[in-house]
């Protein structure tokens, strides 16, 4: 991804490997600073992941592919690390996706760091692959909404939600992107902001209370949003509030599209009411940058997704094209 | 309203006056101090209800009322003072109603600081009577989703919305609030949590976001809304992000009600659409309690408003009774 910075632009991945450190954009001080994070072993990648210093299901797979490939390097007890690391968060399906196919690379004999950086160079190509097929459902001029971060920081690079605004802008189409800032941690207004900021993307962003408004007021010509699983029957979980625009959005006949590379989708998990619900610390909600913003005598529910029914999703954005709800399973032919 | 201070427990109003001073509980510094704001003349007036040291379209109507006595009383250019305060907001319809009805009372030979009690001894038992039969629809065990602040800082005393659950409480009914925090200005988790918290009525803040999963999930047994404005047609403005959890309760079968005083309808506003929607400074959006949110290099929109199409209002609270929107014409009569 494209990074201004006071020494020029720089070409940057959200997290990569230098030697036996796994690095990676500290998103917690984003986008006010740009402070890289150096993994040493499970632990931290442990702590990357449940703190958020990485976080986009993609971004966490490829971050525990590379602690997977950390732990095998340094002879530690793998199995040991692969459970540390399956428990830093429970809803991305690809945290635990990674990690298992870690471990049948290396049964299999391949090389651990070889088998990690196959793993993240993949997921690269697929989000640009995203990309490319998500661009051609945008027409010049189009205003599309997007909620949280399902950019670069979220997949390592190009983003998946991202991706396809950042090859239409490479077609040089005309586009414009209403960015939900996504209480409570406000990924939108903090990453999503800054990474079309960084890609000269015209944007501006909104209280998520909003986007029902310009949805109603015929503003938006397109959703598009990320997604942490996606169940067999095509229902989705993503950040909380993805629900309430997906209803909004099929209410008012907007398109409303997921952006995600298959690995995402779980034939594991029959419906997405069978998807765990994590639910984070109430400071989340309480405490904004360190400010009190609740009433001292009251207490929060911090729910950190909810699931999209596959009957509001227009179609899913994949690498290997664009599916609808009722030929999702083609995807797999 | 029920206020726990450290002296014990006060019973206070969001706005009264002293001799020829208007005084108002300023809502800038609530949770966290109960301070005064007093108001000596129309410039006053129009600064908090501007800057929203008061907010909330009966109370602002009041204020309003208070400020044109104020103005009467000290023999300034009414007609003056009457543009100056209703140039204050523009989607309220309380504020042009309150004005135009002082100056109607006073050319009729009413005194100007009876016909301004008067007026707010109306407002307030309005929203007792709103309470009660609200109330009637709230049964034991519910739990109920409100949204912004809709309660006695709102409207003087009791509320609109809240003044159910107020009622609800002294019926001993077991009642739960879910309690949107309502970005950007909050008035969900700084001024509603703060008066549930005083009445001691159990309640959790979430994030607007969240408001859609839990409706999702069967926690939420029906929607209580105020509003600033009821069309000819039904369709409501409420504070930004009430059309979508509207959609969303009807989308799932969930009561979607709007309490509010008959005065707060608009027989001249034929339909929602046509509703001034108030655009407020996009600082409210990218600045938190000081604080930038946003990342640096981008900008926000702020619409204050939304419009809720009366389709998906199951009743309107009022004082004179509950009425669909197919029988709101009954309400005049």
């Amino acid at each position: 991804m494209r990074i201004k910075t006071d020494d020029g632009i720089k070409d940057m991945r959200a997290v990569w490997r230098e030697g036996n450190i796994v690095k990676m954009i500290d998103q917690r001080y984003l986008p006010n600073e740009l402070i890289i994070f150096s993994a040493k072993n499970a632990d931290d990648i442990h702590m990357a992941i449940k703190e958020m210093v990485v976080r986009g299901a993609p971004c966490i797979g490829v971050t525990a592919a590379y602690g997977m490939a950390q732990a095998f390097e340094k002879r530690v007890d793998t199995s040991e690390a692969a459970s540390k690391i399956k428990s830093a968060r429970p809803t991305a399906y690809d945290l635990f996706y990674a990690v298992d196919h870690m471990q049948e690379q290396v049964k299999q004999g391949k090389d651990p760091s070889e088998a990690a950086d196959d793993y993240a160079l993949s997921v690269i190509n697929k989000c640009r692959a995203i990309g490319e097929n998500g661009a051609k459902m945008i027409e010049d001029g189009y205003n599309i909404l997007t909620h949280c971060n399902a950019g670069a920081l979220a997949t390592v690079d190009h983003g998946t939600a991202l991706a396809p605004m950042r090859v239409g802008k490479e077609q040089e189409k005309n586009i414009f992107v209403y960015v939900d800032e996504t209480r409570p941690r406000l990924q939108g207004a903090k990453l999503t902001a800054w990474e079309l900021y960084n890609e000269d993307i015209r944007h501006t962003v909104i209280a998520d209370n909003a986007a029902g408004h310009y949805i109603q007021r015929g503003h938006i010509d397109m959703v598009i949003v990320g997604t942490d699983r996606i169940a067999a029957n095509g229902d989705i979980a993503n950040k909380i509030g993805t629900y309430e625009k997906a209803v909004v959005a099929k209410e008012n006949g907007v398109p409303f599209y997921v952006a995600a590379p298959v690995t995402t989708f779980d034939p594991n998990t029959e419906s997405g009411m069978d998807i765990p619900i994590e639910e984070r610390d109430p400071k989340e909600v309480t405490i904004m940058d360190g400010v009190r913003v609740v009433s001292p005598g009251s207490n929060a529910n911090n729910p950190a997704f909810d699931v999209t029914p596959s009957r509001y999703i227009t179609g899913y954005i994949t690498e290997k094209g664009i599916y609808t709800p009722d030929d999702l399973e083609d995807m797999f032919d």
